[in-house]
C-alpha cells in the first residue's frame, strides 16, 4: 500500500468531491442542464477573480493557451510590448509575443529574483510606444513573487494595458482585479482551483475591449470576441470540457464555502511554516525575501544529488516533489503547497524531505523540520 | 429517479468504467508514472487511426483547437487549399482558413447532400495551385458521410495534401489512415473515443512535415514541432489534461478489446437499424443514400413543432436528442449513435421519438419503430 502525496506547483491534489463530481454522468452542453450550471460557474468566477466590471471567460486548454489567447487578442502585429521575466514563465510571454510579431522590450530579473518596480517604470518612460506591459504574478519556475498591485499603478499611470499570468497566483495570493486595475488575468485549472489540468480561465476588464476590437492577430479558437458573444448565451463557443466545468463548479463552491481571503490565508500561514520547516534543516530558500505561498524553491545542499533524492522519493515513497527546470535543473527542489493542502500536508512534505535528505546520506537531526512548522503553525 | 439518455452526436455516453478512471487521484506530467500511461495511449492511438507512420499527437482542446492548428501547421499566408463544405463543420474549415489569411477555393455540396469527388477533381483541375485539400469525413450537422477514400486518390493524383476532419468518423466508420494515404486527420474525444470532451487527436503522417517545415503562420499552443519533439520523451509540450488522458487509456482498451474493425461494423448495424424504425415510422431520413453511420438526421414530420419535442423529451423525460444547426434548425432532428452504444439504447431511442411525437399530437402507431429495430437487428 503506497498512498500518493502530490506536493508540486500543479497539477496538485483534488479532492475527493471533486473528483467524483468530475466523474458524473455526461450531459451535452448545448443543453439548459449545462447552461445553468455554466452562468454559476461563471459568476463564482467572478468571486474567484474579486471582480465585478470583467467577465471571465472558460478556455478548454492548459493554462499556456490562455496566455496564448491574451497575445493573440490584446496586440496586433508589430506593436510594442512589455514582457517582465524572471523565469520560465517569464519567457513564454516573450516566446508567445515573439511568436505573433509582437515586438518585445524585456525587464530581466536573475532567477530567484523578482523584476524591481522601478525598472518597469524606467522602461515605460524610455518606451512611450509600449501598448501592454504582461507581467507574472506568481514565477512558478523560481518560487518568487512579484508584486503585481504596485507594477499595476505605474502602468497605469503610462496608459498602457496590463495583463497578468496569474496562472498559479488567483485562489492563492491576494489579487483584486478591479481594485488593482489589471486589464486581463489568466489562470488554469491544476493550481489553486483544486482541479486536474485542462481548463484556463481569463478574465478580460471593459478597460480591454478596444485593444480586442483593434487587434489584427489571427485566432479563432482563441476569440475573445467569440466567447463574450457565447457568455452571454450562457455557454462557449466551441464544445467544452463538460466534465471538468462541472468538477470545477464544485472545486469553487468549496472555495466561497472557506472565503476567498481565508484561502490566501491558510496559504500564507502553510507557506511560512513550510519555510520556517525548511530552514531549521539548514538548508537555503532560492527566492528569499521575494518567496511565493505557492511554493517552496530550496537550494540543493552541497554534495546531494537532488535529482536521485526527488526521484527516490516519487518512485519509492509516493511523495512527489519537482527539481529545478532549465538551467536551475539540479540546483534546487521545489515544494508546491497550492489549493487542497492543510497542514499535515506540511508535516508530511517536510518529513519526506527529512527522509529523503537523510537516506541520500546527507546529515538530517529527524524531526527538527517538523517541529519548526509545528511551532509556526502553533503561532500563527 | 430520472434517468438519462444522452443521443447527441457529442458529447455521448461514457462508460462508467471510464468516468471513474477520469475520477483517480491526480498524477503529475512530469514523472515517469504518467510517461508510462502517455506512451500505451499514443500507441494505441496509432490503432485507433490505423497507422504505422504516423505519429499521433494529443490535444487539451475540443476537436476545433485540432482543426486550427493543422491550419496553422499546414498552410503558410496567402496559400490556396480547397475546402470541401457540405455543412457546418466544412464552414469551419473555410472559416479557419480565411483567420490565416489561407486562400480558399470551396466545392460545396446542399446540406443533406455529400461533395461529389468528380468536383473536387474538377477544381484540382483548374487550380493546379492548390496546396491541401480540407475534408470532412462524417458532417455531423447534417448526418452525411464522404467518399474519403475516393477524395484522397483524387487528392494524390494532383500531389496536394489532404487534411481530414474526422472528428465523429474516427472510431465508428472504418477510417485506415495510412492506407488512404491521409496526410494530417484530427478527431476528438467526445465522440467514437467515449470520453468526455476535452481532448483531440490529431495523426500526421511522414509526407505533410515538409509543409509544417515550410509554414509561417503564428502558432505556440498548436505547434506540430513542439508536440512531435516532447511526443519522443513520452510527454506533451505543455501541461495535458492529465485526467482526460487517465480516462481515455481506458476507452482505448475497451475499443481494442471490442477490436477495431468490430467497433466498425456494431455502428454500422446500429445506425442500419435506427434508420428502418425511423423509416418505418413514416419519417423521411434528412442525408438519403448519403447518411453515415454517426448521427441519423431526419426530416421533421410537417405540422409538429419539433424543437418543442426534442425540449420535452430532454427536459421531461430525460431523453436528449439534438435538433438541426443553423438554416436547419426547426427542419430536423438528429438521433446520435456513436461510441458507449448497444442495441437497446436504439430500442429507446425509436421508443422516445414514438412518445415524443405521439405527445406531440403527431399521429404515431406505437411500436411500429421499435419492432422494424428488432427485425433488422435479428436480421444483421
Amino acid at each position: 500500500m503506497k498512498k500518493n502525496y502530490l506536493f508540486t506547483p500543479g497539477p496538485t491534489q483534488v479532492p475527493p468531491e471533486v473528483l467524483l463530481a468530475e466523474a458524473q454522468p455526461a450531459i451535452h452542453h448545448r443543453t439548459p442542464q449545462f447552461s445553468r450550471i455554466f452562468k454559476e460557474l461563471s459568476e463564482d468566477l467572478k468571486y474567484l477573480f474579486q471582480t465585478e466590471k470583467g467577465e471571465v471567460f472558460t478556455l478548454s486548454s492548459s493554462g499556456t493557451g490562455g496566455m496564448e489567447a491574451c497575445v493573440a487578442n490584446m496586440m496586433s502585429k508589430g506593436e510594442k510590448a512589455l514582457v517582465l521575466s524572471a523565469g520560465k514563465f517569464g519567457e513564454r510571454w516573450a516566446e508567445l509575443c515573439s511568436v505573433f510579431g509582437v515586438e518585445t522590450v524585456i525587464a530581466k530579473a536573475e532567477y530567484g529574483d523578482a523584476i524591481d518596480p522601478a525598472d518597469v517604470e524606467s522602461i515605460l518612460n524610455q518606451h512611450k510606444d509600449i501598448k501592454a506591459v504582461f507581467a507574472t504574478q506568481s514565477e512558478t519556475s523560481t518560487g518568487v513573487l512579484h508584486n503585481i498591485e504596485k507594477i499595476a499603478k505605474i502602468v497605469k499611470g503610462y496608459g498602457a494595458l496590463l495583463i497578468v499570468d496569474s496562472i498559479t497566483g488567483i485562489g492563492i495570493h491576494r489579487f483584486p482585479f478591479d481594485e488593482w486595475g489589471v486589464d486581463v488575468a489568466v489562470t488554469g485549472s491544476q493550481k489553486g482551483c483544486m482541479l486536474p489540468p485542462g481548463l484556463a480561465f481569463v478574465c478580460v476588464s471593459p478597460n480591454a475591449w478596444d485593444a480586442v476590437e483593434a487587434s489584427d492577430l489571427p485566432k479563432y479558437y482563441w476569440d475573445f470576441k467569440k466567447m463574450r458573444k457565447s457568455l452571454k448565451d450562457d455557454t462557449t463557443a466551441f464544445t467544452p470540457s463538460v466534465s471538468l466545468i462541472v468538477a470545477m463548479k464544485k472545486a469553487l463552491d468549496m472555495i466561497k464555502e472557506e472565503g476567498i481571503t481565508n484561502v490566501w490565508k491558510r496559504h500564507e500561514r502553510l507557506a511560512s511554516a513550510t519555510r520556517e520547516g525548511v530552514k531549521a534543516l539548514g538548508l537555503e530558500l532560492f527566492a528569499g525575501a521575494n518567496s511565493s505561498n505557492v511554493v517552496t524553491s530550496v537550494k540543493a545542499p552541497e554534495g546531494v544529488e537532488i535529482g536521485a533524492v526527488i526521484k527516490k522519493l516519487r518512485d519509492e515513497h509516493g511523495v512527489t516533489f519537482t527539481g529545478g527546470q532549465g538551467s536551475m535543473k539540479g540546483q534546487i527542489f521545489r515544494i508546491g503547497h497550492i489549493g487542497y493542502i492543510d497542514e499535515f500536508d506540511i508535516i508530511t512534505a517536510i518529513a519526506a524531505i527529512e527522509k529523503g535528505l537523510s537516506e541520500a546520506g546527507h546529515t538530517i537531526d529527524f524531526g527538527k523540520g517538523i517541529t519548526a512548522v509545528q511551532r509556526a503553525l502553533a503561532n500563527s
